[in-house]
């Protein structure tokens, strides 16, 4: 039969048994990580109605959402004008009802209204589950990809935002990834926008700062000026551009210059409460404050955070911040929460770089028995039980294959160790054990072989 | 304002802490036994392309697909007489090139064809992922479940089967499931097919033996007649119809009554086989061999396993065998492989039941510790972050709330432990802990109190 190999759709991948072993190791980190910290796991469904989903990622991403045609038929509302004016929207309308999730922000939002009778406030979640866009895909960005959410809403206390920095340090901390953890405070931008009062500028301006170090500050004031901010206002912000140093030395220059903006001032002392409570318990990461951390600025009303990973050049591998009405949209005023997401396809990238996952990290059987034939195989099987029962994966090569070949699997796969019986062996009451790395054999009893494959 | 609640699609759940910490202890249970077995985890995209789906689970199966619209102008290749004769698979064709995953076998068998230079073979994979259907929703039916798959392909032995029924058996002696494991084989229905000469009519006729005890045997022949059998298949099936006793007893009958038939004597000899084998691993679940036993027949080519909690009225809880050409659809013949899948919703219905959740399934913290005021809330915060490095999951209350609400905050969540750190135990050094289910209070130093927790 003459055919194609089948593909899947690109932008989508297939994770192969050593890849979801790494992926496990991710994951499972992050979730003790999460538990550890006393987030509660909630899942919710990969379809939501597209009323939930539209709107809620502006113009650009409600085109990335993968909508779901409706079962039986979907023409039955469809506008023959729509059709023959080729009107996309109204057509997506007419015919899908149901979209992928797209974040796992919104299907949260959606959650605690719904559920908001029964829920306990503050509500901590978090939430591990694939995401979709319609993305154009590249190197490194997916269209399905895994999101990794802790938040807690119905809190204003700082004490979360400080638990989320120590929570970020404890889970690099356990991969072994130095990182930087860079934080800010949105009320410090708006107090930048009240002082030029320009508030429609404040993206340009971090934009701006951020480039200092690479096209120095003359290029940046001309960008400025080619941005439309007037001379005045482009020497209010010449400390701000010129921020160096500590964080005490930032913050106290922070503090000359945004003394007359109460919400500037707002801000600086939240910093200051985080600063100073994560210091003291003794964070291992860097943290250092950036005025020019701008992610998020549409929905984040406080802290502002973003981890980057200090031997690896990749964008950054977490972040997060405050978000003082999630669940408006929905509904319900006066939620605050504060979240922080794991991206999981990066941290893989970086512990890849790094060579950072430990040697437990693997797919495979600890032990293969290998086939002789039936009665062989039989006494194989009951050892393989055995071994299950101490917690060794273990497994009986089900053909009685040529040695060669059989080795040759155990080896592929990277099982470490092939047990032996033959006629001899079933004679004796032992087991010849060979370990794949070194080549040695053994003849051992069960309980002997067991102690040493535990090891 | 005035708003609706959101909903979620029907079909499809939500699932809360306490129902994930219950699916948590379900699937892990599962997993780990694949891993045990030596089975490796493989996880697919969520979308498939349509070329891949349609067609593999016969017409029926094709409208319950939920099918995904083309991003960007999915009208482009639509006709237009399409849209006003309502050609709804013609149009479905041009606006759509992916759908959601419907099973997990497909996918496997498009992984296995698409990777088969990279893989070793025998290749045993497990796999655990949600699977969409677009099925009328209803009690205990959902459009978005979890199968749990674990096959082997690339291997005729029976060891398989033998290894797959002890996986079965091992796994619900985790959970504390008594189970039945009935055993079939599709050779044997084809040589009672092969006797009667009539093939079409195997469905009808296991349908029939199936209901022998409820309705009696003269109601049986009498449904045989009106199915259009003739009266001397009628006669030749009663000693099937009459089929009972001991396993050794039924496959003594089925001998006498398939001996003209090979395809039928080779069936016996492989159930014989596998329950020689399974009985001297010494397999706690009963096993029985049901010739009534029809799932799968469309696919099904050797061993029909299905298994049945003895304990609750409820469908099967897992089941599975053998097929001789999973791959040949995508183009690569001759590889037989022999799975089974368990049913993650039913054997939750089965725990609830039967009440059978170990004690330590739970979503919350083990300790909550309250909030008294910012000095308080410090000691706090650097106790909890002890309690974690020794693997306790530990909370501080964010706000500095009313004892009640605080207390109140505890117990709905079903926090076992709350810590008390107020002026005195500030100045003391130590902590007043309250056992939530007695109500006892005990003041402890913290290695005290994380002796006492972790117990």
């Amino acid at each position: 039969m003459a055919s194609q190999l089948p593909t899947i759709p690109k932008g989508t991948r297939d994770f192969s048994p050593i890849e979801m072993a790494r992926r496990n190791y991710i994951f499972d980190t992050i979730k003790k990580a999460f538990i550890l910290y006393g987030y509660q796991q909630i899942e919710t469904p990969a379809m939501e109605n597209l009323s939930t989903l539209m709107g809620k990622y502006g113009e650009e991403g409600d085109k990335l959402l993968f909508k779901i045609l409706n079962s039986g038929d979907f023409m039955k509302e469809v506008n023959t004008d729509d059709v023959s004016q080729r009107n996309l929207v109204k057509l997506t309308n007419a015919m899908c009802e149901k979209g992928l999730r797209y974040d796992l922000t919104v299907p949260f939002a959606r959650y605690v209204v719904q559920h908001r009778n029964d829920l306990q406030f503050p509500f901590k979640r978090y939430q591990v589950q694939p995401v979709w866009r319609a993305d154009r895909p590249q190197k490194g960005r997916y269209r399905e990809f895994y999101q990794c959410d802790a938040d807690v809403v119905g809190s204003d206390s700082l004490i979360n935002e400080v638990e989320l920095l120590s929570l970020a340090d404890y889970v690099f901390g356990k991969f072994g990834i130095r990182v930087l953890i860079k934080l800010n405070n949105r009320k410090v931008l708006s107090g930048i926008a009240e002082l030029i009062g320009a508030p429609e500028k404040i993206v340009d301006i971090t934009v701006a700062i951020d480039k200092i170090d690479k096209i120095g500050i003359e290029n940046v004031n001309e960008e400025l000026r080619s941005k439309g901010l007037a001379e005045t206002s482009i020497n209010i912000l010449q400390p701000l551009l010129l921020l160096s140093g500590s964080n005490e030395e930032k913050l106290a220059k922070l503090t000359d210059l945004l003394r007359e903006s109460e919400t500037g001032m707002k801000g600086i002392e939240e910093l200051k409460y985080v600063l100073n409570h994560v210091a003291k318990l003794g964070i291992q990461s860097d943290v250092e404050v950036d005025v020019s951390l701008a992610r998020g600025l549409n929905y984040y009303t406080g802290s502002i955070v973003e981890v980057k990973a200090k031997d690896v050049e990749i964008g950054s591998i977490s972040g997060g911040g405050r978000y003082d009405n999630l669940t408006g949209v929905f509904g319900l005023q006066g939620v605050s929460g504060v979240g922080i997401s794991f991206g999981a396809d990066r941290i893989y990238d970086v512990l890849n770089a790094l060579n950072l996952y430990p040697e437990t990290v693997n797919s495979s059987s600890k032990i293969l028995f290998v086939n002789f034939g039936e009665t062989e195989a039989e006494v194989s099987l009951e050892y393989v039980m055995q071994l299950r029962k101490e917690g060794v994966s273990a497994e009986v090569y089900p053909e009685p294959s040529k040695m060669k070949k059989q080795m040759g699997y155990a080896d592929a796969k990277g099982i470490p160790y092939v047990a032996i019986i033959g006629e001899t062996e079933v004679a004796e009451g032992v087991i010849t054990l060979k370990e794949m790395s070194t080549g040695e054999q053994y003849k051992l009893t069960l309980q002997e072989l067991v102690e040493k494959v535990k090891k």
